[in-house]
């Protein structure tokens, strides 16, 4: 027989106990309070443990609804979960809770944290659950257990008179939130569906020592001032209109650091023996159906009429380019054949899912598919993975590798997809990439490798993909003549660095604060003359810098020179060029890099071919 | 009372009387059978008259219909009408003609016109017009008189026994027809719409001397080596494909091109302190009702549903450069505000009139719009056309210049129209550009400029335009401050200077017969080494001419030296470098420039800076 045992007997008598909140029993996280079949392996999970912020997140949650409970008079509880780092609970409530009576919520959280009341966990029957639950009058908690009636017994968990379902994993004790912080008030539905009651959702976070919480609002604020959104309209990047939600309108600034970015990743393309093609941006919807597109993705595509035949704007260009290798006959010699293009992409999303350039309805894909053949895999998807470096390492970016292997429902030859994972391991290891497998979790068509990256605020955001398909050259029928002239199937390898251009520059812009490298940056100097004496000189020197290919702003405005300096260094601008009478006489300039506190006198001609080598090597400082 | 008269009374006697073909009386186009009422000014046309091409035209239509109904039983007369710089006639008949009938009716032609019949000109009323063509049986010529058997009399045409209507310009005599040619049949419909009976339609063309036969014989044969569907075929430069008709794939030599053209018309923005911008592809048909495309475009626009709402694929770039004008405040110190955009427009075409890159339905428009002020115009004008006449002059292009004035329909005050229209041709005068006035022919919200290229083939092209708009400003409320701080109304000038890089690729492909001048050319050099023990030196060579950035093939295949030199000559690329023993030896390349004869010995530096030079300054030799 198995035993049946409560965690919690376990940590006793373990010398850190106190500090126990929870264990990972044969590799899942429970409670203390949970009830355990068997034990197989055991890790107790302690307040100082990574795993700690669930167990937080959630009892502090309970926490949150018992004050609600306790200051609304007719609060009805919904259903709370997890939200970023932290967690929500929502309530259905006729009063709409203004962001200014949070605090009194918190102040109240503070109170029962301060009763030092016991977390209980109820095994009830479902009919004695109902009873209690009919009592409190929590009628949206009676239709989620009716829900799950068969599953007898209905955990609930009490603190104090609060009750509430048992989810876990929960503090053995709330004592351990040492620290929490509600941060916003919002609308949603009773499980998401709009067509259901509205409920209101507080959202918070909870820590276990104030001093993360004061690490974490200092976060939140750093935060708050790279958002994109911000940043964008402070140095005139692009802008949204309510005409085309989640179509970005780029501005001058921001389509100079787009083209950039482009021309970027053009020129690594044309190193890598790409060939750049450009396909149309919508196509009859009949090829979509041929390419699977449709079966796997209709909802998430617009459509058009031309001529009365339905046609869809393109949601991916893999179709396109497919249709250019059949264009022409291969031979085995011909392969690997390399094909990239700039493509403008549209997907749908709903509004509500839409967030500046991060999450748009179109945007421009770096897309390439290779057609190699199968003896070409390895070699192909090392040159793409040092491409990925490459570009990443001209960001700055750390950057993090997962392997995603056979899924169940998968296409292709037994055959083929061991080769193919197992290349893909060869590759990485070659290349000294540590990666993680994600067992099961490739595409339906093949293997794949995907890259997070880590900005500098460590957030992780995927971006580049690199998928082996077997599906597609069977779909469009590909072939190439191999030695012995007979027609062979080749292998696709789709791949993309940035993902998207537009949410890319998103990332970059958060990740820079604005502070792009000299050679993205949309103005790369501004001049700043002493006097209006200077001007004319400066304007010289614009000109002269200009023929050079350097972006240069100039001040003509007549405000002090303190103010000047002061407005150049707010606007984020590399090199600030200070002239006045004794750089005219030395035919100098005096250079100030953005952020730094002192100015060094330098030579134009030098000056000009600094900045000229710095942009050309793309150099990051 | 009005004198009535035939011209040919006035044209006998005249002492070049023989060769008189027609006049223009009072302006207008006439026959010599014409009946003239009254005559102000006169003067003859002769069969060596630029004008006499519509006379030949018309008159071997009828010669070509006459024919017909010797030959085929049953021919019922359809109408007949130029087409290009030919004619074309239709007729309803149960026999499929087929081309390789065409000498059969050419030659029955011939006989006819060796007969040396009379043409004459009757004039009948209705009944005894309809009497003698119902007993022809030409059930179509009688709807046609029946539609205006008000115009009494009705004037026929009669050619021995063949009888038709009489419509001018018409020859005196078919004899002046001296050549011809049949080019094709095909299938249309009566009157042009698809409802209505089929009919079957002979093109072709007449000339007044054999030698112009020869010359549009040769013409055509040049034309159609020109071809941009067959060159681009031949370069691998784009396609097309049933499942996206009229929107161009782009292969990669096209792209390429596509690219260099691109980054030509940027530098040129650049220079003229533009700034690039990019809007969405789509936006909120309300938009599109507000600038006034729906009223006056929506037949020609494609739609698309987002969240329930129409939106609308841009046919044009202005309300999205509207909209990013309005995105700020501006001061009169801040105009002119130039915004560009290479905007992919969608724009609907009957697949009938789709052809090659010439017409299609999506194409990228180099556009732009400039915010000025109205004391601005002329200066602005006048660096729009410069750097018009800099585009042109790079592909060796002439041009003409017409300005388009007020329309009867138009909106403006008729001060702001007289001024704007008084600025253009002040610009043009002061520029020495030769320009036609097209009264009344402006858009009806400002005056135009147009400009036709003319290629190497002397065809015409209307690519760029300049047009003032006063009122895009007035829609989307526009302003800017003025001096006293009070609001003003800006001046929006559009310009296009491609008008569409696609038809412009099409328009240089056939201008330089696939002959790219160097720096637009995909491949810039090809080489061919003499065998296979100099291919190493040959490869590395390539790379070393890569590394300048200049595009180059190499020749690796083990055919024999002059079948290598004979594919290098037909591929199009510009310079071939022959390498062997003594290139080796010398460090040296021997260089063959496309389409010369002979060969140059030249050092690696000095053939890598000509060419990098040749490619910065993009030079047409």
């Amino acid at each position: 027989m198995k035993n049946k045992l409560l965690l919690k007997d376990l940590a006793s008598g373990n010398q850190e106990s106190k500090k126990v909140i929870g264990g990972k029993v044969n590799g899942k996280i429970v409670s203390l309070n949970d009830i355990v079949d068997e034990i197989e392996e055991v890790q107790h999970i302690t307040i100082e443990s990574d795993e700690r912020q669930d167990f937080l997140n959630h009892t502090c949650a309970q926490v949150l609804a018992h004050a609600v409970k306790r200051l609304y008079k007719g609060a009805i509880l919904g259903k709370g979960s997890y939200q970023n780092s932290g967690f929500y609970y929502e309530f259905q409530l006729s009063h709409s809770i203004r962001a200014e009576e949070l605090p009194m919520i918190e102040q109240e959280m503070q109170n029962i944290l301060g009763e030092k009341l016991e977390i209980e966990r109820l095994e009830l029957s479902y009919e004695k659950a109902a009873a209690l639950l009919s009592e409190k009058r929590e009628k949206l908690k009676l239709e989620l257990i009716h829900e799950q009636r068969e599953n007898n017994p209905i955990s609930l968990y009490k603190h104090g008179d609060f009750i509430d379902l048992y989810s876990g994993p929960q503090l053995p004790s709330a004592e351990f939130i040492k620290a929490f912080k509600l941060s916003a008030v919002s609308g949603s539905y009773w499980k998401g569906d709009k067509n259901n009651l509205a409920m209101q959702r507080i959202s918070g976070i909870a820590f276990a020592s104030k001093k993360e919480l004061a690490l974490h609002v200092k976060e939140m604020e750093e935060l708050k001032k790279r958002d994109h959104r911000k940043i964008g309209k402070e140095m005139e990047l692009f802008m949204f209109s309510e005409e085309a939600p989640g179509m970005p309108f780029f501005l001058p600034n921001g389509q100079l650091l787009r083209n950039e970015l482009q021309n970027f990743l053009r020129d690594i393309q044309v190193e890598g023996g790409y060939r750049e093609v450009q396909t149309p941006l919508m196509m009859n919807e009949k090829l979509w159906r041929q390419s699977g597109h449709w079966d796997h993705y209709h909802e998430n595509m617009y459509f058009s009429d031309v001529d009365e035949t339905k046609f869809a704007l393109k949601p991916m260009n893999c179709p396109g380019h497919m249709m250019i290798y059949k264009n022409q006959l291969y031979s085995y010699r011909d392969l690997p054949i390399r094909l990239a293009e700039f493509g403008q992409v549209h997907r749908h999303e709903y509004s509500g899912a839409l967030n500046g350039l991060l999450r748009v309805r179109t945007f421009c894909q770096d897309d390439a598919h290779l057609f190699v053949r199968p003896d070409q895999i390895e070699d192909e998807m090392k040159s793409v993975l040092l491409q990925i470096d490459k570009v990443y390492r001209t960001f700055g970016f750390d950057y993090s590798v997962e392997l995603s292997t056979r899924p169940l429902n998968s296409m292709g030859s037994d055959h083929l997809w061991e080769q193919a994972e197992q290349s893909l391991k060869q590759v990485l290891e070659d290349l000294h990439v540590a990666y993680q497998v994600n067992e099961g979790d490739g595409a339906f068509y093949g293997p794949k490798i995907d890259f997070h990256i880590k900005d500098a605020m460590k957030r992780s955001h995927q971006c580049a993909t690199v998928q082996l398909d077997f599906q597609m050259p069977v779909k469009f029928n590909l072939s190439y003549m191999d030695e012995k002239n007979e027609k062979q199937r080749p292998v696709v390898i789709h791949r993309a660095i940035s993902g998207s251009l537009d949410r890319f520059l998103g990332i970059l812009i958060e990740h820079f604060a604005g502070n792009f490298p000299l050679w993205l940056a949309p103005i790369q100097a501004v001049i700043v003359p002493v006097a209006e004496v200077h001007l004319h000189y400066a304007e010289k020197l614009k000109n002269q810098l200009e023929k050079c290919g350097i972006r240069v702003n100039l001040d003509r405005s007549s405000e002090k020179l303190n103010y000047k300096i002061r407005m150049a260094q707010k606007s984020r601008v590399p090199y600030m060029l200070v002239i006045g009478d004794k750089e005219i006489e030395k035919n100098e300039v005096n250079v100030r890099v953005h952020g730094g506190k002192s100015s060094e006198a330098m030579a134009i001609e030098q000056f000009k071919s600094m900045l000229s080598e710095k942009i050309t090597k793309r150099e990051l400082g």
